[in-house]
């Protein structure tokens, strides 16, 4: 008990967001109770409507506020080109970099049968439903270089295979900027086997 | 435009918060969106509903749900000893640490003229007036040790004078567990001058 059950409740719903544990839940409430309510209502406000609002879009399961998400909904997008990533966050990353212009396939996970999350859970049926519909171009993988994401990258890659659509992988290797000698081994033998030809 | 003006806008809002930027405000969000629905409609509510109910205890000017807040409004705290802090986080510190059973009275800042605070921001009026009333035992400044805290102390201990009522000022010198030599100057400068006969 701090100053009442209401401000013990704020604490501990702060405390659902990533990153925040007792100490900043409790900085945080006291600073929306004194130097800033009305930012707290607006984030109040800008939560629920999120919360309420905020689904899937329901051709590459990104985050949307409509049934198509901007994206998919976009003129302007390689329609031909699709690339599977784990999370919207890596939508925004893949974005931000600025180095591609199609489409997007979000599993929201990735292959962990220990966690139950299996084929149906990533919406597989659904990416091979839509690789058989419109013929893409090229499909490229963009899970994360974990064990988890390999796997899963690999089982698309044969889902996808049967219907002779030309699968692609991201290129691992030294990070642009990245010393060599600070670089983990199993990234230089990545980098190291995907050489390629100067000239 | 990330996915949408409702999840732009909840990225915006959670800048409100201390400490948190537009990388973490984007990946609160995305995991409020993705993966904590209920803790975020929790979050809401319990935002809402402290904006609405919590304000200040008019006695102490603590934050409060009630009239008056759960320590003036205790019968096991001493009333005849006071102690001034600045914001109802030195409230939650005083009380945490075990070592005060008093009652407070929260400032809610320092004097510092060049931000327009001045007494009656600061609610001196208030204090006085219940110095007056109430005769304490002794009236402890626990405000920070900054200029402005400091000239805060001051100003108060001379507006006490008048009324003829012990005032004291917490202890400064070194911190417990802190070894002398990473202790700075003006800190060790305190603790000479503090110093007390051992017998």
């Amino acid at each position: 008990m701090k100053f009442g059950p209401l401000t013990d409740q704020l604490i501990d719903a702060l405390q659902c967001l990533p990153g925040v544990g007792p100490k900043s839940a409790q900085r945080m409430t006291l600073h929306l109770l004194e130097r800033d309510r009305d930012g707290g209502a607006v984030l109040a406000q800008a939560l629920s409507a999120a919360l309420e609002r905020v689904g899937r879009c329901q051709q590459c399961r990104n985050l949307s506020e409509d049934t198509l998400c901007t994206l998919c909904a976009s003129s302007r997008r390689d329609k031909e080109l699709l690339c599977v990533v784990e999370t919207p966050a890596d939508v925004l990353a893949i974005e931000q970099s600025g180095g591609y212009d199609g489409l997007y396939f979000v599993l929201l996970g990735r292959l962990s049968p220990l966690d139950g999350i299996g084929p149906s859970e990533l919406g597989l049926d659904l990416l091979v439903s839509r690789a058989r519909q419109e013929r893409f171009r090229e499909v490229v993988l963009a899970t994360n270089s974990t064990v988890e994401g390999e796997a899963t990258a690999y089982y698309i890659s044969e889902q996808l295979r049967a219907l002779d659509i030309p699968v692609t992988r991201i290129a691992h290797g030294v990070p642009m900027g990245g010393e060599l000698e600070y670089v983990d081994g199993s990234t230089l033998q990545h980098a190291l086997q995907g050489r390629k030809a100067v000239y």
